[in-house]
């Protein structure tokens, strides 16, 4: 059997229901997938391309289920403010002056860059524009669901309101037909800035195309309060009330969940993203996630935008998520680094409908796959794979990238994408954004 | 005026007390101090060595005000336990088993190769065999403060605990006369695993000798109650009432005090070691670090030991200090960028008595000076450089770094360092370790 890509030489986690871990084997993918998953590193067969993991640890790429990725350009421009000075004097209006498709562009280019670099194969964006944002996710190569974003007031690319689902519909329509690597989803903001029929005819429309409906839930207990004063119920008990919740939707947050909102999201299939640390740095709070994984609820992890994190690196996210919800519990045991990568991988892809066919080493499975160089004195010595992936390593420890069977990260450095050239680009608007302070 | 060395055409962070940045400029070093600072990338005088630091950010070198170096032989040997499994079955008999000068030796060199790969130029530690860490220490040009442990139980290195204070105290005499790089120290373990007898000779011998004297203080909630059940007060307190709170005494943790310890640490000048990421993985709890600083005690960061954090990766820790005091106050203005950085520089300087001479770029100071590379995706645009280094950076973005005026890491490489063959040597003795598991 001839493959197109041998990774040979390596430690295997294949995040698969057992955990199988093949301490020295090889991966033969061909056609976009994988096709041979073997022990032993005497003479795995020949392949066109052969790439020695040099002893490092052979895994998933990781699953980012929540970003919005034009936000690098926003990075780091304003922090340490209250969640409303921060929106209202400084994103929003820098949204409203700055984002139009060739911003978008460059942006979304820098932010797969970063994301392919620290090895996320797949991420699961929403944000304006988002027709520029799939064209450039397309030219990187990587895997993205992404929702064109739906809000009741004007928003760049959709001036009236009145169109936004109609526009998110025909984004969606455009999209399912021109990549194999991109997915179309429908992104209504929150249900404190999407009114009752808006949300409804959004996840209608996401339900007649079989696309991802995502919407913010639950992130700041101000946003549970408003709901409980204004609609009677919490945020979740509200999408659950109009009938949104089911397999296809994804909550992003979920801080201020009690325990019927968890019952709710459990029966209807619902996933969940995760976002430790722009939570932590919003001072929003700590999501309930050892609950909610215990009611079998999927929840994955998200960095979120790069406004408020601000790094789109998933090894960092899962390093965050596993102490903090220790300390939060008391419990040195809680969200151990088994866990932690399950829901960087595989319980990701289930939270976004994708565990069918990506988050796991398992043949059949597309070829989304990162080598982690282990050959470092901070990752020295190795007892065990998962304790190294979560409580030690960084982004930077990412060595080699596939999606789908194609080569994206050879060496640590990106293949067919001139990142200085991006860099350059999104500089010159930052610098138009520097020259115009806002607030 | 001639320099041995010049760092030109980068963004200086002084640190110093009004927190001057100067957004392009040059730094002249001469005799391993810091002897100009100036803006302008025009023409910087002529030096031995000039480094191009390339538009990034240079700044002090990082200070680690708790570390246990030679414990990176147990890096990630056993994670997710109680506290109480992981010391009594994991980590003491492996120490009892595998502690000996030579895995001293190289676990010791591993852990100072990593320090400076990540930007950290002077560590505090404490150990048992601290002869031999500071040995090593010299070995690779790191600055540190190194404490020889003291508990009254036999431990590696000292069979008798009568011994104890004198083994500490002869190691102090030896060293203070063997580098300028060198601080040797006194470090009791803590006040449950030593007397007031033990806890106090140790102190007055360090104060004799002028030695720093540190001790492990009020870790978790069982070790106060625990003192507040069997001598009355808390552990903090119960130090008070020995004497032994100066400003040559350095807290390492210090979670669980309160008003009351505060303001006697308050009084007595005492410093405070900080580490967020090992309270957080050992459910240790949330240290009132606001607090403590509102009240002018000196506070730094501290990654602990590699076998409890895991990597002594000290812009991790500063990005999750940040991060999570702003989520257990729910103030997102809490822990500013700025104030993060402050903890890792001048202020951990001051917590260990060093603030004279590092902490900061200032003239006069010793040349510990390193340079962020900011050419990275993931630190594109850069708005803030304060944010950037809090927010986004990794220790993995750290380029050059001087020591003293000695360039120690050029290009991300570490220079006089044979990383490899420490490594093989760790590695070596890690097969050991695992070949005769514990518990």
């Amino acid at each position: 059997m001839a493959f197109d890509v041998v990774i040979r030489n390596g430690t295997l986690l294949t995040m698969d229901d057992g955990m199988r871990t093949i301490p020295s084997g090889w991966i033969g993918v061909r056609g976009g997938h994988i096709r041979a998953l073997e022990a032993g590193n005497g003479s795995p067969p020949s392949a066109t391309l052969t790439i020695d993991a040099d002893g490092g640890i052979v895994m998933p790429g990781l699953v980012n289920t929540h970003t919005h990725l034009p936000m690098t350009l926003f990075r780091g421009l304003a922090d340490d403010l209250p969640l409303l000075t921060w929106l209202n004097e400084h994103i929003f209006p820098a949204e409203a002056r700055f984002i139009e498709p060739q911003a978008v562009h460059w942006a979304t280019l820098l932010a797969c860059a970063e994301l392919l670099l620290s090895g996320t194969t797949c991420c699961c964006d929403g944000y304006f524009h988002e027709a520029a944002v799939a064209g450039a996710v397309a030219d990187t190569g990587l895997r993205a669901v992404l929702g064109q974003g739906v809000i009741d007031f004007p928003a760049p690319g959709v001036p009236d309101p009145a169109e936004n689902v109609a526009h998110a519909a025909e984004y969606v329509r455009h999209w399912q037909a021109q990549s194999p690597l991109i997915q179309p989803s429908i992104f209504c903001h929150a249900p404190y800035t999407c009114s009752d029929r808006t949300l409804t005819a959004a996840k209608a429309m996401a339900g007649e195309l079989g696309a991802l409906f995502q919407v913010h839930a639950a992130e700041t207990r101000f946003e549970r309060d408003q709901s409980i004063q204004d609609k009677g119920v919490s945020p979740v008990a509200h999408l659950d009330r109009l009938g949104i919740l089911d397999p296809k939707t994804l909550l992003a947050h979920c801080v201020w969940v009690d325990a019927a909102d968890m019952d709710a999201m459990a029966r209807s299939g619902c996933g969940v993203a995760h976002c430790p640390e722009s939570n932590m740095k919003l001072a929003s709070g700590i999501a309930p996630v050892a609950s909610l994984r215990e009611k079998g609820i999927p929840v994955g992890l998200g960095t979120d935008g790069s406004a408020s994190n601000n790094n789109l690196d998933l090894f960092a996210e899962m390093a965050t998520a596993a102490k903090l919800h220790k300390v939060a519990s008391g419990d040195p045991t809680a969200l151990n680094a088994a866990s932690a990568l399950r829901m960087a991988t595989i319980e990701g892809a289930r939270a976004i409908g994708m565990a069918e066919r990506i988050g796991s080493l398992e043949i059949g499975k597309q070829a989304d796959i990162i080598v982690v160089d282990t050959r470092a004195p901070h990752l020295t010595p190795l007892y065990h794979p998962d304790s190294h992936l979560i409580y030690a390593a960084a982004g930077a420890d990412v060595r080699h990238v596939l999606v789908d069977g194609t080569l994206r990260v050879r060496d640590r450095q990106l293949l067919g994408i001139d990142v200085n050239t991006i860099m350059e680009r999104v500089n010159a608007i930052a610098r138009k954004i520097q020259r115009k302070p806002v607030g």
